[in-house]
């Protein structure tokens, strides 16, 4: 069988962790990469991603021109949070034929951000025969997927509390500045106000997400934006922060079913949270019929684990019926091995033992 | 929408708690039940199964005259453990049109235990246009499917340990023989080799699921029964246990891969362990790239899970493809909750919020 041609789109952290990936992955294939800074344009993939050798393929800056020479049957999305932002990149994959897998956090259920371009999409998937999916550790799983897929051994749900306490050390910049990292609380505060702080994105597409998993209908959303004031020196090679200063946001969602908090989501990111021994993990609790309680520590690492998720889940965007898809309209996503092939054996084709 | 019809086979504790959670949620109506045990034939429904009420229900002895009289969509089996037991009620069901949920342990993965039989099943489904499956708490969930789940944000997996240490003492005579509860350690092993100790009816299953899942070649599977030897005195109504006699089975099994081992499942199963000081709990832990550990204590409850699983799963059964499923197939599995209708709603119809 010859491998899936995959062409991965934005050339920054995710896309080159993504680009990686692909080169290790039995049955996939790195068919090329699209990345947006005119200065990249040209340069050899493999350098651009710290591999230290040539790959001989070059960066396109065009996406148009980065399909035509890369013919690839999967891409790979990395370059935008937002749904408006990734629509127009996904228009021109989905008329080129190309199924697509986005890592854009609004895409992980894109109706929240825009029901009608939601739509737009999913006819445009179906009349060109190809699927799109949006996927990542959060939201597309933590704090969505797996607390529905949890959800299955309870017979009644009263209500559904999940926590990601994460380390934001290893990020760059932009997701710095995206969680007032390093600000006096009053900028974070006023940041807030004008956008340029943001907490999370993510929560209404997770809550939507488990709503729907659940077949229950939420009323209302509320959320609130804390600053996680630090009262200890910490730093990492892109922020200093100093006491009295924010480490970061605490972002909470809560949203209600008839009338009572039903789902809360819990995600305070910030830098270093062990200097003040805060220790990071993932925790999920239905409280229900019967009750259901994991959890893990640390938390599951977001970029290695946005990475792997939106490579594994290639070969069911593949096998999925045309058109718009969320994590849970597909089989239960898997990490891909490869010795067989990458999905899954019917049940009638189990080997004996 | 009319409420979909729900014949139950079996109306011991599994086939009981099944009927009473299909009283409770909307968009399920129990349709009637179907019970060997000669004495309860003609027994209303709502006393066998400890409702205190008649339901207008007689239980039947015969599934032929049970299928005819409740006219069922779907039938959920609770009747047996093995596939060759399992296999003749599955084929009357499936011949008369009707879906099937089996909680019997091989019929989570059947193949395992008859490729042929296996396939047989899958034909005879395709051609009466139904689908079939099994599911349960474990196997069917704890120890296969959600470490399937978990494995999806692993970009590479060196090996998989899952540990279920559960308590025995809600359990009846049958269930407790197979664990060798109460025997000496002689008559332990006299019963291992004789076959009426059977430890955990599941491991092949579970671990070829978990390969299936990932795309990997399991080359054996080793597996071990250990008696759980007490060291106090435990009792429940239906065992005591002295000091020197066996509490239980420690069972456990090893997948192989490319030499080394690869999924290792350990499944200690024995009656009041927190008189030994033992907690109970469900444990995962994938090392890879990341490497992924979420555990739980107590452990997620076999019967109350298993009866919840197998009633949640029937939206998605209802909706696949003609044919024989495993969990795998099927999109993430979910609580039912039933304000919409109890399956997931297209991303593209999410409500904005």
């Amino acid at each position: 069988v010859a491998p899936i041609r995959v062409l991965v789109l934005g050339t920054g952290q995710m896309g080159s962790a993504i680009a990686r990936l692909l080169l290790d992955k039995p049955g996939l294939q790195l068919a090329g990469a699209c990345g947006k800074r005119p200065e990249r344009a040209g340069t050899d993939l493999g350098l651009a991603i710290g591999l230290g050798r040539h790959l001989g393929l070059p960066i396109h800056a065009d996406l148009e021109t980065a399909v035509s020479a890369s013919r690839p049957q999967v891409a790979i999305q990395a370059t935008c949070s937002r749904l408006l932002d990734a629509a127009g990149e996904i228009e021109t994959l989905v008329q080129r034929g190309v199924h697509v897998v986005s890592i854009a956090e609004e895409m992980a259920y894109p109706a929240c951000a825009s029901a009608p371009l939601a739509e737009r999409l999913h006819r445009l998937a179906v009349a060109h025969g190809v699927s799109v999916i949006g996927t990542g550790i959060n939201p597309g799983f933590v704090l969505d997927v797996l607390v529905v897929t949890l959800s299955a051994v309870c017979a009644e749900v009263d209500s559904i509390t999940a926590t990601r306490v994460n380390d934001l050390a290893p990020y760059g910049p932009t997701v710095l500045r995206s969680q007032g990292v390093g600000l006096m609380p009053e900028a974070f505060r006023e940041g807030l106000a004008r956008g340029s702080v943001t907490g999370h994105i993510g929560f209404e597409q997770s809550i939507h997400m488990i709503a729907d998993g659940l077949g229950c209908e939420i009323e209302r959303i509320d959320q609130t934006r804390e600053p996680i004031v630090s009262r200890v020196h910490r730093a990492t090679p892109y922020v200093t922060v100093e006491p009295g200063h924010v480490a970061g946001c605490r972002h909470t969602a809560v949203g209600y079913r008839r009338g009572a908090p039903f789902i809360t989501l819990d995600h305070p990111q910030q830098v270093c949270p062990e200097l003040e021994g805060v220790a990071t993990g993932d925790a999920i609790e239905i409280r229900g019929r019967p009750g259901v309680r994991l959890s893990g520590s640390p938390e599951i690492p977001g970029g290695a684990g946005t990475a792997a998720l939106a490579v594994n889940v290639i070969p069911r965007v593949l096998a999925a019926p045309p058109g718009l898809h969320t994590m849970l309209d597909l089989p239960v996503p898997a990490a891909m091995l490869g010795d067989t092939g990458g999905v899954g054996r019917r049940a009638s084709a189990c080997a004996t033992s």
